[in-house]
C-alpha cells in the first residue's frame, strides 16, 4: 500500500515554516508498514492544490492532506477536493451545529466566517475534529482513499491517530516494518560502506542505508516483513552483521548520543572526568552536562584559552609551551594530567588546537588538534587532523575526546 | 519565475528526518522574488526521482534537487538526472582528482566507492563543492534549469549561495524585496508584540513578522516594492520604528548573534572576561569562543561542577555555600569575583541555577538560575526563573548572562 503525503500553507511552501506534519504522518505511516510514495508541499493555492491531488491519487493509493481548512480566505483544500471531485461543496448541518455550540461554549457568537468551514464536498464524509473549529474530509476519488486533515499539528495528529490510522492499518495488507540506527564516529561514509560491504546492496530487506550530521555516519536498517516475528529476527541477524563488520565503531543506536553513552559507561564503573579545553573552549564540558545526573561522574572542566591560564590554573609548563607551543602533545598531556590531579578525578582530557579561520602553519595547519587522556598511571595523547570550518573543528574535537575515553573504558584502543 | 525544490532520501520519506533543506531553499529563493511551486520529497528511488525530476520540469523554471549525491549505493540522483536526459554519466577528471587530493592531503587514499562522486551527466556542468567530496550538477532540461546539490545541510548552503543564488538573482524579474531581522533578548513574543503596537497589522507593507528560536524573539520586517529605492526607504523607516519602540531589547540584525555582539562590546572598548559556570556546564564559554579571533577578549573559563571545585577553584567560602545552598545570589557573587580575581580580566560572570529535571525545591524550583556580573569595584547578582526542560534552561541562562555584560557595556540598567 502506497502513500502521498501533501500539505498546503504559504508559510511551508515559502519556507517560513517548517512542515513537521509531513514528517510525523510518515513516520506513522511507515511503522504500520504502508510505503511512502512522497511528501509534497504546495502554497494556499486552489490550482496547484487540484493539480498536486490529481498526480497524488494517479500514484498511491492513499493521500493524507494536511493544511487549508481554516476559515480564511487562504484556505481551499475543500473547494479543490470537491473541484476534483466534479461535485459541489455542501454545508454539513452537524458540524455547523458544532461550531456554533463550540463558540456558544465560549460565550461568544460564532464568527460569520467560520461558516465555511460545515463545508464539505456532496459525496465525501465529514470527519469530526476534536480538537478545533475544521471539520476533516474522507472521499474517494479513483482508486485513492484521500484524507484532509487540519494543519495545526495537534488537531491533525488528533484527527491521524483517531480516523485515518485505523484505515491504514485495515488496509495495509500485513508488512511490519521495523526500524533501527546504529551511530558510528571516526569513520568517513565511504569506508564505512566498504566495510559494510553488500548489506547496503539496494533491494536488499532489510535495507541498510547511511547518514550524514555533525560528523557522525549513522547506518538506518529498515525491516519489512509480513510478521512482527520475521521482522524482529532479520533486524536482528542484519544488526549483527553490522555490529560484526563495524565492531565498536558503533557507539549507539537510535536515540544514543555520543555524551550519554560516554557518561554511561563512566557510571556503570564508577569512574569520574574533568576536562581542560583550549580550542573547544568549554564545549566539552557542555556535552558531558547535557544529562542530568552528570554531576556525579563529570566534577569539573577549565577552558584555558590563554597560555597565561595553561600555566597558572594547570600547571603546564613554561618551558614546554615555549619549546613545543601551545597545540602540541606534550602540552596536551600536561594539561590532562594537571586537570586530573587537580579535580580529583578517575580521568582527564584535554584538547588543543587551531580551530580557524586563522592561525594556521605549514607544520600545524588549521584543523590540527592534540588530545590526551590522563588516567592512573598514564597519559594517552594523540593528534588529528580535523575536517571543516571552526564550528565543524570544534564539534568534531569534542566528539573525539569522547571517543578517546569511550575506548579506553571499553579496553580497547582507538581504531584509528 | 517559478522554482521547484526537490529533496531525496529514505530518512526524509520516512519521516525520520526532518528535511530542513526544503524550507532553507524556499526562503533564499522567496527573498530574492522568486516564486515557489512546491517542494517534494522522495526516497531513494531512481524511478520515483525521474519521474519526480520530470513533473518539476514541467511546470517550473529552476529545479533545485538536494540530496542523493554521496559515494553509496542508495544514492541515484546523477543516474536519474542522467536518464531523464537521455544521456550516459560520464567520469570528470578535474573532479576525480580534487577527490583524490583531498583524501591525499588526510594521509588517506581514495575509497574505490569515492570514484562514483564524479561522475557527471554527458553534457551537464559539474558544480564545485567547496565542502565535501560530492560534486553538484547544472544542467537544463527542456525549459528548466536543474541545480543538483549534495543533502548535507552545510554542503548545500555553501553550493546554493555560490552556485545557484546568482543565477536566479538573475533570472528573476520585477519586485525587490528586501529582508531585515532583529533580534532581542528577554522578552516574550506577545509582550514585544504589544510594543511594536500596529507596526504587525496583517497587510501592511513592509511586513512585521515575529519568530522565535533558541529563546530570541526575532521581528522578520519584509519590504516588497517596484524599486531597490522604495524598497530601502521604506525599510529604513519600519525599521527605524521597530527601533524607537524595542531600544535597546533589539540587540543585532540577519546574521548577528549574541556572543557576537557581546565580544565586538568587548573588543571595542579593549575589555576581558572570565566565565564561571556551574549548571550551564561551559555552555557560556562555548558561546564566548565560537568566533575567530576570541582569545584577544575571552581569556579563561572554569565548570565548577561541584561544590569541592567552586570552594578550590574560585575560592567560594564553605560558609556561603552551607549557609545559602550553591546556588544563591551570595555564591553566584562569589564564584563571578572569585573568577576575575583568578583570570585578570575586566569582567567575570558566573551561573549557578537548577536546570532539571531534578533538583527542584518548592523556594528554589527547576529553573531558578543567579547570576554575578563581577566588574572592577563592584559585582552585579540578579536571579531569573528560566522556563522550559533542561536544555532551554540552560540555554537561556548563557544569553541571560551575556544580556548582562552587554547592557553593563552599554552603560544601561537591565530592562528586566
Amino acid at each position: 500500500m502506497h502513500a502521498f503525503i501533501l500539505s498546503i500553507g504559504d508559510e511551508l511552501v515559502l519556507g517560513q515554516t517548517l512542515d513537521t506534519n509531513s514528517a510525523w504522518i510518515a513516520a506513522q505511516l511507515s511503522a504500520v508498514g504502508c510505503d511512502i510514495a512522497g511528501h509534497l508541499t504546495v502554497g494556499d493555492d486552489q490550482a496547484a492544490t487540484e493539480r498536486a491531488i490529481r498526480n497524488a491519487c494517479e500514484q498511491a493509493d492513499v493521500l493524507i492532506i494536511s493544511g487549508g481548512i481554516g476559515p480564511t480566505e487562504d484556505d481551499l483544500t475543500r473547494q479543490a477536493i470537491a473541484a476534483v471531485m466534479g461535485v459541489p461543496l455542501e454545508e454539513n448541518a452537524d458540524w455547523l451545529a458544532h461550531i456554533q455550540s463550540y463558540f456558544a461554549s465560549r460565550g461568544r457568537v460564532m464568527p460569520d466566517r467560520n461558516r465555511v468551514q460545515a463545508l464539505i464536498p456532496r459525496g465525501a464524509q465529514m470527519i469530526w475534529n476534536h480538537a478545533g473549529t475544521a471539520a476533516g474530509v474522507a472521499t474517494t476519488i479513483g482508486r485513492t482513499r484521500v484524507f484532509s486533515t487540519p494543519g495545526v499539528p495537534k488537531e491533525m495528529k488528533a484527527m491521524f491517530e483517531r480516523e485515518v490510522l485505523p484505515y491504514i492499518r485495515q488496509h495495509v495488507g500485513g508488512a511490519v516494518i521495523l526500524q533501527k540506527t546504529l551511530h558510528t564516529f571516526g569513520l568517513g561514509e565511504s569506508a564505512l560502506a566498504e566495510r559494510i560491504g553488500d548489506l547496503m546492496k539496494r533491494g536488499c530487506n532489510p535495507s541498510v542505508g547511511t547518514t550524514v550530521a555533525n560528523g557522525l555516519v549513522s547506518l538506518r536498517v529498515n525491516a519489512r516483513f509480513p510478521t512482527l516475528d520475521d521482522a524482529r529476527t532479520k533486524m536482528g541477524q542484519t544488526s549483527d552483521a553490522c555490529r560484526a563488520a563495524l565492531g565498536d565503531l558503533i557507539f549507539g543506536e537510535d536515540l544514543d548520543t555520543l555524551p550519554q553513552v560516554v557518561m554511561r559507561l563512566l557510571a556503570e564503573e564508577k569512574k569520574t572526568v574533568a576536562t581542560a579545553e583550549s580550542c573547544t573552549g568549554g564545549w566539552l564540558a557542555k556535552f558531558l552536562t547535557d544529562l542530568p545526573g552528570s554531576s556525579a561522574n563529570f566534577y569539573q572542566g577549565w577552558v584555558t584559552y590563554t597560555n597565561d591560564s595553561k600555566v597558572s590554573q594547570l600547571g603546564v609548563s613554561p618551558a614546554t609551551l615555549a619549546a613545543h607551543g601551545a597545540v602540541s602533545e606534550p602540552t596536551a598531556r600536561e594539561m590532562a594530567i594537571g586537570a586530573r590531579v587537580r579535580a580529583k578525578t578517575d580521568f582527564a582530557l584535554s584538547i588543543t588546537g587551531i580551530a580557524g579561520p586563522d592561525g594556521g602553519t605549514t607544520e600545524k595547519p588549521v584543523g590540527t588538534v592534540c588530545f590526551g587522556l590522563a588516567y592512573e598511571g598514564g597519559c594517552q595523547v594523540r593528534t588529528f587532523n580535523m575536517f571543516g570550518d571552526r564550528d565543524m573543528i570544534r564539534d568534531r574535537s569534542t566528539k573525539m575526546a569522547m571517543t578517546m575515553l569511550r575506548f579506553h573504558l571499553l579496553g580497547k584502543p582507538l581504531p584509528f
